[in-house]
């Protein structure tokens, strides 16, 4: 199997998300700076691989800060993690890895620089590990879910590719498939990065998991059929009341599934929900370049002197949504009280890791 | 303004729309394979275009038959529309063209050859010159569905390169504008063929219409935001009870529409209705190559050794069709009793053409 992002001594390995499913390239970066640029350029993306990632780079700009005193240190250190956050905009999970990065330090400061490093790094590393650990648990929650012979529609790559491993959406149908259902999976290909297409299709089949491409617009087409039992999503930011921010398109599929009485989830780590906000509504949209959708492959697609509008994610209203899939067990409505419920489940048992 | 089809003496001329909309390229085809074969390599598209291509297909056939004998002319003119007919399975036009060009010839048997063969060539270009008078009045029963300031969605592209000019969709739209009214469009680019992307956006800015680009996926985010005001889309055949089978990804979009109440309206001539069929559930729909989901521009964008669907229609049912609007004037519901009295005021008035 491969691996989305690794720690090596000398930086932080990634797979090229750019260049698959043609090619399995892995590059390695050396700088929290050309960790930030592997973020921001898509090297790798979705909301738990970015969160790692950004701890990755925090810890290896840490590493190589030039100075053994604390307010050098300090002062450089704050530069990293600002540097480091302000790769992306939406996802909840890079703020969230930044200021556990950032909490572990205040805690450590009274430390020499050197054991302040090695802190750091470790955990890095221990996020990353933690991270495959929560996607196995969200996976089993899930599991539950699924009839034994399904099949899942799921919106662009909620997968081991999105992730430190095993996936949110893809690890429900990971868990449900270890479980001994028979699962098949139609990938919406999602415009315009095509994360569906080349991600989630590429992972699904490494695995040997049964997997139907199709083009985002032939979802309704394929529910009217009575093709599709249920949807799994990821997502990037879950709002206090369940209003899940995830990839342009996710709203549609909501719709959709509302329709035709289809079950609609959403898996995703507890560090997806932003509890310091009430609704979707104050979750950013952020908006790519237009090329993404005027240009593939270095081709033009459309003419020139047009508008274009090439927001990243919508919001999922948490009305559309029959569950959410956490790792701490699956909640339905009213999503508030329950999200409220799972924080302090996790509290009480003392598992740490609450922003 | 450029032509999409037009008659010369040595062949049908059409422009490519494979190569649109970076360039401008005009093709003329010498025979009624070359033409057939036109429509099956998608040259030209859009029902009503290739109702227009398949009946200047077969008069150019017809033209070029070489004996005056009239059982041996009749075996190969049957042969010709045989030919022609069956270059696509699901726009009802081209059989309806077929038909006519038929009819009209099973009329003129006793006439000498050479004569019979202009009666065919003038049948063609006059179907030519009625779409478009046919697209004008859809465009004038349309243009009063608008409101005076409005941001219309679309899908595909049913404007003037789907139709011998003007358009369908495009045309309630060019009716509103030459109306006075102050319409912007929102383009769906339409996956896999890109019509919108290549073709809408093309004609509509050519046109200077404000036109804003967008992928399929992002439909119901805008509707969310609140940024469209209708939806106006064209349909490929028309059962008699008013389900509408158009472009794959029509029923997603009209599912959306419903689920914003935003009217829904579909755009078509008399000559895409098949009085012959009850519902939707039996239009046959075809699928095209699963290379135009797996590659673009010659680049491999999906992993081998996977499935992949590519239907290239759905089927919207009339219960979420706001109007249909035909040159005959606009239908609402009950469609079917609606559609049949269309066709009887057609009859009445003696307009012809009814298959």
């Amino acid at each position: 199997m491969f691996k989305t992002i690794e720690w090596l001594d000398r930086g932080v390995r990634m797979i090229d998300q750019r260049v698959l499913p043609t090619r399995e390239v892995y590059k390695t970066f050396r700088g929290y700076k050309e960790v930030a640029g592997a973020i921001q350029d898509m090297v790798i993306r979705g909301a738990p691989a970015i969160g790692v990632a950004g701890a990755m780079g925090i810890a290896l700009g840490a590493s190589k800060i030039n100075t053994e005193e604390i307010k050098a240190f300090t002062k450089d250190f704050k530069k990293i993690v600002r540097h480091v956050a302000g790769a992306r905009p939406t996802a909840v999970n890079l703020g969230w890895a930044a200021r556990r990065m950032e909490a572990l330090f205040e805690a450590n400061k009274d430390k020499p620089t050197a054991e302040i490093k090695k802190i750091l790094i470790a955990e890095a590393r221990k996020m990353h590990d933690e991270d495959v650990l929560i996607n196995k648990k969200i996976g089993a929650n899930g599991a539950r879910l699924l009839k034994k012979n399904s099949t899942v529609l799921t919106h662009c790559n909620a997968g081991a590719l999105a992730t430190a491993g095993y996936g949110t959406a893809l690890g429900v149908i990971r868990g449900a498939i270890e479980k001994g259902k028979n699962i098949k999976v139609f990938a919406d290909e999602t415009r315009p990065f095509l994360q569906g297409a080349r991600l989630t299709a590429w992972e699904l089949k490494k695995d040997g998991i049964d997997v139907t491409l199709i083009a985002d617009n032939m979802a309704g087409h394929m529910m009217q059929q009575g093709l599709i039992d249920a949807v799994v999503v990821g997502a990037d930011r879950i709002a206090s009341n369940g209003d899940a921010c995830n990839k342009i398109g996710t709203y549609t599929v909501a719709v959709l599934a509302k329709a035709h009485k289809i079950p609609f989830y959403v898996a995703a780590p507890l560090s997806t929900i932003d509890m310091d906000i009430k609704t979707g509504a104050e979750i950013p949209i952020e908006e790519r370049s237009i090329k993404e959708i005027t240009h593939m492959a270095g081709k033009r697609l459309a003419p020139t002197g047009i508008n274009v509008r090439n927001p990243v994610f919508d919001v999922t209203p948490a009305k559309l949504i029959t569950a959410i899939i956490t790792e701490k067990g699956v909640v339905k409505k009213p999503f508030k009280a329950g999200i409220k419920a799972l924080f302090e489940k996790k509290k009480k048992k003392k598992t740490g890791n609450k922003k």
